[in-house]
């Protein structure tokens, strides 16, 4: 194993500091390793936080400024952070309208969140709502799973929702915006290589030279078979057909995401939105706004993800406000 | 090989079109392999062009648009553009205040520039500018270079320019600041992995599983040595010390670009990023700016690189301008 690291045990920490120096817009709370905006919302709007394993960079922690998230909770590599921590963040930025934390599908994440709105509640009275992302048609249940994980949807998510509480939305309102989101987005993924956890030492699963795992999931999760590698035309088919066959994105403008896992370099995923695009152009999807770049990755895995969100003039309008944060800014 | 692309002989194409499709805001010229701006600059004002071989995204087509670049130039993957490419974006781009053109000191690069100026001067009549980057402290000559070879001062360059001729600055002034920041930048680099174009379909060279090869260019040019892999805090110095012995950076504000290679997580970045800002501060380095992420790549190949830029109050101004690129983006 080669990383840029120093010692396995000590990369989140590590990691975290470097945030710190690379980041002065944000306050990096190395005790309870959350990532805060360095100057908070104005009072009266609905705090916004979200946060889960670490290894997934930029989410969560490149998602915290004006627009988008106000605290970014880090658990170690591919683990869930601790109540505790969540409990700090729901309590810091709750400056009287209540928080919304935004939640992706795993068993560990979905308690310990919900374990820390009990503790935010009972202790400081915070008005905590969740919302669960659970967006990955590849399979149901999974290796960290019951029912579908959640991923690229996470990333839209956060943007409109941040978008929302930033124009002062309650936490009704902000809740109800979320779950309809959370509903609309679908993803699908594919991995070329496997990713290596520090702590482990050794890849989270074995590929071989010549195949790929279809619908893998963002810590090495089987997906739903392997095959042989092929072209980038017919890639695409495995990301887009699963998507369009679980939902109707034919009636409404879309958001589209397409995805790098961490190690796959910008100019094939460029060359696989290429493919992506056309297919959907082919399938009368209207895609209205699209990024392409590493927004939810799995450590240094090769591959790549397609979300599409169904969206509507609303959601196109949330999307488009200012944003400010590390890993997503415009208009601002 | 593993890769998201259809055919070897096909991926430039193939990724420019994709390009297209994920940036409405860009005009790809497919035929001449030349990204441009959707909404060309007002007229009168200093166009700014650069290029290269590909393989380096998001340099050098994710920093065309407003605050930065007028044009990209794409040769295929690691290869320069040819003079009749480049020229036709010198005339393209031209209001009649003249361009400057911004090379990277590669062999090849440099004698298409200088070619691609001719034709521009001798045929449309456009007044034509160069500046050469030569920043990389690792070797003087190289695989593909006489002299040193042109990184990371490049992306801090086509921003400062890219300000200065948005502000209405002329030929002249536009070109002296180029060089001023051509002068003042300083980078090195080293590799985790070899990089693997596509057309090779295996590795540019090979490194054993234990070591790293620092100095590396970002075509997998030698550096100046191989060694075991070690802690971040070590390689931190491996980057830091070369590059503070070649140029005083204690006397001005600094400009800092710690780059990722392609393959590397920016879960480690950040790491580096850490280690490398504790030795600057150690050292007296003042660093008034800094990004980290995946700047100037080299395919797949997994490491990083640091550059410094030795600015002053009117660098930082133009630094801090607005800027709107798929690559690099803030304050519009």
């Amino acid at each position: 194993m080669k990383k840029l690291i120093n010692d396995p045990a000590s990369v989140l920490a590590d990691s975290l500091r470097g945030l710190a120096a690379a980041h002065p817009e944000l306050r990096v709370d190395l005790e309870h390793r959350v990532v805060y905006r360095a100057t908070p919302k104005a009072a009266g709007k609905v705090g916004i936080v979200s946060g889960g394993g670490s290894g997934h960079e930029p989410l969560h922690a490149g998602y915290v400024g004006p627009g988008m998230l106000d605290a970014a909770v880090a658990g170690e590599v591919f683990t869930s952070p601790t109540p505790d921590q969540v409990a700090a963040a729901l309590a810091a930025v709750d400056t009287g309208a209540g928080v919304l934390q935004i939640v992706k599908n795993y068993t560990g994440d979905v308690m310990n969140f919900e374990m820390a709105a009990e503790l935010a509640t009972a202790g400081p009275g915070t008005a905590v709502e969740t919302v669960i992302v659970a967006d990955d048609v590849a399979v149901e249940d999974s290796t960290f799973t019951a029912g579908r994980r959640g991923v690229g949807t996470t990333v839209l998510l956060e943007k409109i929702v941040g978008a929302a509480a930033e124009e002062g939305q309650d936490l009704a309102s902000v809740t109800a915006l979320a779950r309809r989101v959370a509903e609309s987005g679908r993803s699908m993924g594919l991995a070329l290589t496997s990713s290596t956890v520090p702590a482990a030492g050794k890849p989270t699963f074995e590929l071989p030279e010549d195949e790929i795992e279809v619908g893998v999931g963002i810590h090495g999760e089987p997906g739903r078979k392997r095959q042989a590698t092929a072209p980038a035309s017919d890639l695409a088919k495995l990301l887009v057909e699963p998507v369009l066959a679980d939902l109707d994105f034919t009636q409404a403008p879309v958001i589209a995401l397409l995805n790098g896992l961490g190690a796959t370099p910008l100019m094939e995923l460029h060359l696989m939105y290429g493919e992506v695009a056309a297919l959907l152009d082919a399938a009368g999807v209207r895609v209205e706004r699209r990024i392409v770049g590493n927004y939810i990755t799995a450590l240094d895995m090769a591959g790549c993800s397609l979300t599409l969100l169904r969206a509507d003039d609303e959601l196109l309008r949330l999307w488009d406000a200012p944003v400010a944060t590390p890993g997503l800014r415009w208009g601002a």
